[in-house]
C-alpha cells in the first residue's frame, strides 16, 4: 500500500517487521480476529499469594526473551516496574521486551537494564525522560513500538502483542485476586489500561501494598484474570502518582486560547442537550473546560458524559450536574479519585472501551468535541506529540490520536512558539495524528480550521471568531520564534515505529545521535493527550 | 477412560460426539485455552440501534444450523427469547441451536418451534416446565446438553460451544449499547450469566424496553461488546421476573432440617470470622439462612461474603454487617434488585467468576458452607437435581455441582419423602452432583455424613447432632414411602447429556415415552441449587 502521508517510510524494519502503512483514519476493517489464550486454571485450595517478586518470577516460568506488561495508572510515583525488572536482571534473564501501557521519568533504570541485555524490547504509548532520551539516541537495539491507548488494546486482543506475564500494581488487593485502585496509600482510581493485559497474558501476578480480608471490593479487576498476588511494602510513591489538585493555566495567553476554544465549542453547534466532551490535564485545557462550564450554566445545557482521564475540573462539572457521566480511563488528581470511589455514575472503562477502534464500539466514537494539545501542528493538520524539536522523543499519542479520531470536533491548543520554536511548521517532525482528523488549531494570534471543515468555517465566522489560515499562523510563528534555530541531524536508524491506533504505521522516530544532554523532565512541557 | 461412577456412558452418543467420562471432580486440567474470536469492529458514526428483531436477524445474518444463546435473569417473565424464536420462524430458518443459561416454563412455545424444525438444538443449566416435558417424551431429535452454571461459561470460552448470535434482554440500554439490569420496569439486577456470551459469540445483539440517553449507567455490559440495540415494549413481565420477597418455610419438618443445618456449619469449625455462604431461595434455605444468622449475631462473627443467586433475607445479614461483601450473579428478589442497585460492596459477578472452574480462581472455591437441595440422593451421596421420580427433566444442576465442589462444606438439605417417594436411594436416577462433593445429608429423621469426612463427623458426633448412616436414611424413608411406585419404564433414547462442570459427561438422561401428563410447574418443586 502507498505511503500517502509521504513520511518515507520503509517497506520493513529490522526488529519490527513489514510495514502496513497508515492508509486513512477512518477506513473501515474486515472482520476482527481476536487471539485464542491459553492459561493455567486454579486449583481449589491453592494460595495465589507468593512471598516475593523473585516468586512469581518463578512461578511463571519467565524466561530469555518473554513480554512483560505493565500499566501506568501510578504514573511517576510506580515503584512496580522497577521492582520487577530489578528481580528479572538479578535472576540473570535476558532479552525481556517491556510491554507498557506508558514509560515515565522514573522508568529511568530501564536504560542500564538495556546497556546489560536484560531488556532488548519496549512498547508504550508515551515515554517521558531519561529513557526517552536513551531511545531517542539509539540505545536500543530494536525499536519501541508506540502505539495509541486505543490501539495497546488493539494489539494485545488481537494477539499481535503477546504478553507472556502481565504485572499488575494494585492499590488494594485481596489473596485471591481481586483488585482495586480506589483504596489503598497509592490509590490511583480506575485501572483501565490493565484490563486487555490480564485478559490477554499468559500469566497475570498482582503486585500490591494493601492485602486486604477477600473480597477486595470494589473489583475493578477480577480474581477470575489472577494467577498470583504479591504483597510489597510500597507499589508507589502518591504525591508522584496523582497530584493533589490540577490547575488552571494563569498565564494570559494560555487563557486567551483557553477561552477562545470554548467559544469555538459553542458556535460549533455541538453545545447542545447531551454534549460530549473530553480534554486532559494540562492548564489550558483545564481553563478552557472552565469557560465552557461558564458557557454551559448560562445556556442550561446538561452533558451527556466526559470522558479520558478525569480531573478535579471535570468532576466539578459533574457533581454541578453539567454532565451525568463521567468515563473514565484514569483518574488524573486526587479529586478524581475520590469521585470513582463516591458517585455510580462515576464509571471506570478499559483502554479497549475508551478508544480501541477493532471493538463493537468504543467511547471515543461518541464524543462531541475534544481539545487536545500540540508538539507541533503542519500545514495539512497532522500533529506531533511524539518527539520535541531536537527529535527527542517526549512523548506519544497516549489517546491523542484516538480521541482525535473519535470526536466530531478536534482542537488543537498551542501557542505559537515554544521559546524560540515555532509549533505551526511545514511539516511536523513525527506524524503521530493524521490533520484528516484535526478541525480547528487555536492559537493565540487566530485559529485555523481545516479546510474539510467548511461547516465549522462558516459558524466560526459567523461567531465572529478570528479565522486565518494554518498558513498565516505558520509565517507568524516563524516571525515570533525569530532566527531558525537548526535542528539536530538525524541518524538513520529507526529507533520507533509510531503505530496508528488501527496498527498501521504511521511514522518512524530516527536516531538523534549529536544529543548529548540529558533533560530534566517536567510535566508541563507535555502537551495533553486525552 | 473409564465410567469411575459406573453410569453406563456410551462411548459416543449421536448429536453430542466422543464421551469424556467424568473422572473426579477435582481433578486438575493442564493448560486451558480460550477460543480465538472474530468481530466486526464498529464504524463510527453508525447507530447500532435497530428498529426490530426481524432487522437485527437479517444484520446479523442468521443462518440456518445457528446457534443463538439467552441469559435466564428475566427467569419465568422471560418474553425476549419468544420473541426472537417466532421472527427466527417467521423468517422461515430452520435446525437453530437455541443455548440459554436456563429454560423456563414460559418457554413453552419452544416445543411448536422444535416439532416445526426450527429448532433442533438445546442447551442450557436447567429445564422447567413443558419443555423439559417434551425433552423427556424424546421430542428433540439431539439430546440436550446440560451443563453446570460454571460449565456454561468454560464450554463458551474455551470454543467447544460456539455462539453465532447473542440476543441479551436488557433492563436498561443505551443506543451504543452499554446494559443494565439495575434500572427499567423489568429490573433483575445483574447480568451475571451473559458475560461469557457477550465476550464470544460472533454477533451481539441487546434487546431492551428501557432505551436511555447516552450513557446508560451504572454499566453492567459495556458497548464494547455490543452490535445492535433493539427497543421492544416488554422485555419481560416484572411479577415473573423476581419475586417480590422470598419466603421462609413455615412447614415445622423444613424448619427443623433447617435450624440442623445451621447447627452443623456451627459445629463444623468454620463459623468464624471471614465466614463464607451460599444458599438459594428455597423456603428450607432461607430458615437455614435466618437461624445461621441468629447464630452468627450471638457469636458475633462477621462474614467475608454471601454469593450466589442472592436473595432478601442474605441482604438483611450484609445490611446487619454479617457480611462484608455480597458477590451476586443474579438477583432472586426485588430487595436483591434494591441492595445491589444501592450498595458498592454487593458486587455482581460474571458466572465465569462465580463458577467456571476453567478460570484463574471462582468465587466457589472461597466458600466455606453450601446449603443445596435435592431430588435424589443415594448411598453414595451423590445428588440428582435433574430429574424427578417420573424420570422427566426438572431442573438441572444451575450452580448445584459448582458450589458443592467449590466450598468445604456442602449440606444438603432434604425430607426423606416426598409424598410416597423416598428420596434416599440405592442410586440416583440420574448423577448431577458426585458424591464425593457433598459432606453432610440433613434430613428430619437424622444427618448422614459423608464417611470420607472423619473429621466432620467427630465434630458433630462431639455438638450432639444426630448423625446417622445414609443407609440407614434410605431405609427410613423407604418406611415411611410406603408401598414402592413403579418408576415409568425409560426408552434407550438418550434426551440429554448431563456434563459436569469441567465438560467431561457425568450422566446422560434416557427418553420417558410412557409419560402423557404434562405437569404444571411451580416454584416450589425445585431443589436449590446455588
Amino acid at each position: 500500500m502507498p505511503d500517502i502521508l509521504g513520511r518515507g517510510l520503509p517497506s520493513s524494519i529490522e526488529g519490527y517487521g513489514n510495514v502496513n502503512p497508515f492508509a486513512g483514519a477512518l477506513r473501515v476493517p474486515g472482520p476482527i480476529s481476536r487471539a485464542a489464550t491459553v492459561l493455567r486454571s486454579a486449583t481449589r485450595g491453592v494460595p495465589k499469594t507468593l512471598p516475593s517478586v523473585r516468586a512469581a518470577l518463578d512461578a511463571c516460568e519467565l524466561r530469555n526473551g518473554a513480554t512483560i506488561s505493565f500499566h501506568h495508572h501510578l504514573r511517576n510515583g510506580d515503584r512496580v516496574l522497577n521492582l520487577v525488572l530489578s528481580e528479572i536482571a538479578a535472576k540473570g534473564l535476558r532479552d525481556i521486551t517491556v510491554a507498557a501501557s506508558a514509560l515515565f521519568p522514573v522508568h529511568a533504570p530501564l536504560v542500564q537494564h538495556i546497556h546489560r541485555g536484560v531488556v532488548s524490547g519496549l512498547a508504550a504509548s508515551t515515554i517521558y525522560g531519561p529513557l526517552a532520551d536513551a531511545v531517542s539516541r539509539g540505545e536500543l537495539a530494536k525499536p519501541v513500538l508506540m502505539f495509541t491507548h486505543g490501539g495497546r488494546a488493539r494489539c494485545i486482543e488481537s494477539g499481535e502483542l503477546h504478553i507472556d506475564v502481565a504485572f499488575v500494581a494494585a492499590p488494594t488487593a485481596d489473596a485471591y485476586g481481586n483488585l482495586n485502585g480506589v483504596n489503598g496509600r497509592a490509590a490511583c482510581g480506575p485501572l483501565g489500561y490493565a484490563v486487555s493485559d490480564v485478559q490477554y497474558a499468559d500469566r497475570v501476578v498482582a503486585i500490591t501494598d494493601n492485602l486486604v480480608p477477600y473480597p477486595a471490593t470494589p473489583i475493578e479487576i477480577s480474581q477470575d484474570c489472577v494467577d498470583f498476588v504479591v504483597a510489597i511494602d510500597s507499589v508507589g510513591d502518591p504525591e508522584q502518582i496523582v497530584s493533589g489538585t490540577t490547575r488552571l493555566t494563569t498565564n494570559p495567553t494560555g487563557l486567551q486560547i483557553a477561552e477562545t476554544a470554548a467559544k469555538i465549542i459553542q458556535a460549533s453547534g455541538l453545545l447542545n442537550e447531551g454534549f460530549s466532551f473530553q480534554t486532559g490535564a494540562g492548564g489550558v485545557s483545564l481553563a478552557a473546560a472552565a469557560f465552557l462550564r461558564d458557557i454551559m450554566i448560562h445556556r442550561k445545557v446538561q452533558g451527556s458524559f466526559a470522558s479520558g482521564g478525569i480531573t478535579g475540573g471535570i468532576v466539578q462539572m459533574f457533581d454541578a450536574g453539567l454532565f451525568r457521566a463521567l468515563l473514565d480511563v484514569q483518574a488524573f488528581d486526587l479529586e478524581a479519585v475520590a469521585s470513582f470511589r463516591r458517585s455510580p455514575a462515576h464509571q471506570g472503562m478499559s483502554a479497549s472501551m475508551y478508544a480501541n477502534p477493532h471493538n463493537r464500539g468504543c467511547v471515543v466514537n461518541q464524543l462531541d468535541a475534544v481539545i487536545l494539545g500540540a508538539a507541533e501542528v503542519d500545514l495539512a493538520f497532522n500533529v506531533n506529540v511524539t518527539t520535541g524539536n531536537q527529535g527527542l522523543i517526549l512523548g506519544g499519542s497516549g489517546g491523542h490520536a484516538d480521541t482525535a479520531a473519535g470526536a466530531k470536533l478536534t482542537l488543537i491548543t498551542t501557542q505559537l512558539t515554544a521559546g524560540n520554536v515555532p509549533k505551526i511548521v511545514d511539516r511536523v517532525k513525527t506524524l503521530t495524528t493524521p490533520g484528516e482528523t484535526i478541525d480547528v488549531v487555536v492559537t493565540e494570534s487566530g485559529v485555523a480550521v481545516n479546510p474539510q471543515r467548511t461547516d465549522l468555517l462558516d459558524r466560526l465566522k459567523f461567531a465572529n471568531i478570528p479565522v486565518v489560515s494554518i498558513e498565516r499562523l505558520k509565517e507568524e510563528a516563524i516571525r515570533k520564534a525569530g532566527p531558525v534555530t537548526a535542528r539536530a541531524i538525524e541518524n538513520d536508524k529507526i529507533v520507533a515505529v509510531v503505530e496508528y491506533r488501527d496498527g498501521t504505521v504511521i511514522d518512524v522516530v530516527r536516531a538523534v545521535p549529536t544529543i548529548s544532554t540529558t533533560r530534566t523532565w517536567r510535566s508541563g512541557e507535555s502537551p495533553d493527550r486525552g
